[in-house]
């Protein structure tokens, strides 16, 4: 392995980001209201502006991170861009308390009123990302209060009592363990820890978050399943055979980056063998490439319309996992894995005409809905998956280097 | 025109409706708990046990009318399943007061137990529906009270006062005339009032419904649009330029049916001219044949990722609105429109190998999801179309005959 072709990955994923991140302060910005418009056509144009609370707090989010953490976005603009969208979700995201406190909505109109809100965490999630981050430049300690607070009232939600997020208690639907919650709190603990000593607090939750990913693991170690019981069992019918691939390679480099902090190398290996190896191998699709979205363990046909489509995410998590894994373990096989997924991610969802990606391809890789952004598409995955993987390969290089 | 073509059809309809009816009899009764079997893989093997209530209220409708009006069907097994169906979802439909009273749940396991509650009217629409069919051909006067009063529940809900139904009022989103309320309750009205002479109560209904249903016409008239203002107007973004091509040829059928009966002609045109013509010229696939799902009025691409698939029941009800306007139009015209749908439908949708049909292509007409009943396709929309049609070339080759 010599030091060319990672260079010209990290020359094309470079260029990739700056004009990822050109697209989205070019069109998505909101000088009347604040904000950011999310839904942005293959051009850029805005073809509804509707606000949705979790790309807002993502765009928050990326926008600090990149002015934080890399030179070339330390620029005013970036800055003031995450301001406009902070002070946004600051005025508008909480609905009122009759839906408990400190929910936040789901979806915003242009002008900040509430059009939907979910009865789950996740607004809240990226409400918290947002708020520290930004916070971190600006050292605006009440935007830090807000983020902590809010994350006290999510760790409420999870652990105590899940009555404040609306949601009746259904004799015949027990709580479940979903992938997502303890992926998003131990990437929030990642968050609001960073580079902080005074963490104590948050030690006991990354242990729980950690533990209840593992329980996915099912099938004498040879599946991801989805959903779980609170015990750690498998749920019966399609809900409990349900493996979603890009979620689990998601979870896959969460956890390594914990392992990798902690030392613990039994961990990095569980989160390499089971959170990347496993769902690259039941997720690909071996007849036309890239992977599925939804797959049943069993064979049976999911439910779920889109199952077989290929979404532009799971390949971003994907390639972070596998750079990630293949930086710290140096398997030639790793990087294999990241070459076949970087090939099919970058022929097939990147427009080289107006900039950004493609997000939703059939199965045979056509694109088949054509906008930037959308009610879950935004400024997110995407530059998160190439400024994990610059930084991945400026770790690479250099160690080559010296 | 001879007679010859449509007895061919006719002959066709009426062995594919038998071989329907026979999948489900044989594959769908839950003999330990009552009620029904929803999620049945492509040879009829249940591969989940929930019970959807949309669903089980469906089964004994259509189970109670063929019963009821078709010799061949009038069975014992085919009324005590009936039977069972309605005694399952009397004993465990509805959810307990928090939920508002009479709320039912949308999806309950397989004894009973609530799953999961929606907060629409459509579960109870369904249940409104299987109660008075069935209680037609019992004369059980009790379960056609229970009918009648869900069915006063649910013109409070959509005329008076939502708040029952549990979804907050948010600022942002002010309630809306969706297709879907004012055509289920059309055919609710239909439902309670045939053969029946006290059914004043419902006349206003039906023709607020029919207003209702006709601020859909939009943009001069070229356009069926799925949401509207409760003033007719047209919505913003999204939501506002939505079209969904077998919503609006059900409608159509539903209003042509109404408009018959009333002897209004000038209503008969509109049906056919506004809510057939115009989903059929946008809705059909020029490329690949059959009707896209979803579409937006100005040709943005649909943000829900199913936009151009093809499912079975825009289909079926294309053909019954099509054989239903040639009946008593008699255009030509309209008779070669339900003869390109068939012969889609039949090539695509009907399984020879183990009855039934599929529900779920892609846009390129293969199946990509190959159960055969799931959360949202049960015994209905498919026997529904065959019976329908079975009786209007009865219709029509009586009258060629005579």
């Amino acid at each position: 392995m010599t030091a060319a072709p990672l260079e010209q990955y990290r020359e094309r994923i470079r260029t990739e980001l700056d004009r990822v991140v050109d697209f989205w302060l070019k069109n998505s910005h909101d000088k009347e209201h604040g904000g950011f418009f999310n839904c942005l056509g293959k051009d850029g144009k805005v073809y509804d502006e509707l606000k949705y609370v979790w790309l807002q707090g993502r765009q928050v989010w990326m926008y600090s991170r990149l002015y934080r953490t890399m030179e070339r976005f330390h620029k005013p603009e970036i800055l003031e861009a995450a301001k406009s969208g902070a002070a946004f979700l600051q005025k508008f995201a909480r609905v009122p308390a009759s839906s408990g406190p400190g929910k936040c909505a789901f979806c915003l109109t242009r002008d900040g009123r509430a059009v939907k809100v979910q009865r789950t965490i996740f607004s809240e999630c990226f409400y918290v990302m947002a708020m520290d981050e930004l916070s971190r430049i600006t050292q605006d300690k009440e935007m830090q209060a807000d983020a902590e607070s809010m994350m006290d009232q999510l760790i409420f939600w999870v652990q105590t009592d899940p009555s404040g997020l609306g949601r009746p208690q259904l004799p015949g639907d027990p709580p479940v363990n979903s992938m997502a919650v303890p992926m998003m709190l131990l990437c929030l603990v990642d968050q609001l820890t960073e580079g902080r000593t005074d963490v104590e607090k948050y030690k006991d939750l990354s242990g729980w978050c950690v533990e209840r990913i593992l329980q996915h693991i099912q099938r004498d170690g040879k599946a991801i399943l989805e959903s779980v019981t609170l015990n750690g069992k498998e749920l019966p019918g399609c809900q409990g055979r349900l493996q979603n691939p890009g979620h689990a390679l998601e979870a896959g480099w969460f956890l390594l980056q914990y392992a990798l902090a902690k030392g613990d190398v039994q961990l990095q290996k569980t989160a390499v063998d089971k959170f990347m190896e496993i769902p690259f191998h039941t997720g690909w699709d071996k007849q036309h490439g890239g992977l599925f979205y939804f797959l049943d363990v069993d064979g049976h046909c999911p439910t779920q319309l889109e199952w077989n489509m290929k979404l532009w995410w799971p390949h971003c998590e994907a390639l972070i996992a596998y750079l990630m894994a293949y930086s710290h373990i140096r398997e030639p096989k790793l990087l294999d894995r990241f070459k076949l997924i970087y090939d099919y991610t970058f022929r097939h969802f990147s427009d080289e005409k107006h900039g950004e990606w493609f997000g939703y391809l059939s199965r045979q890789g056509e694109v088949v809905l054509d906008f930037k952004g959308g009610p879950f598409k935004g400024f997110f995955h995407v530059p998160r998956c190439l400024y994990m993987c610059e930084k991945l390969l400026d770790g690479l290089l250099e160690k080559q280097d010296s």
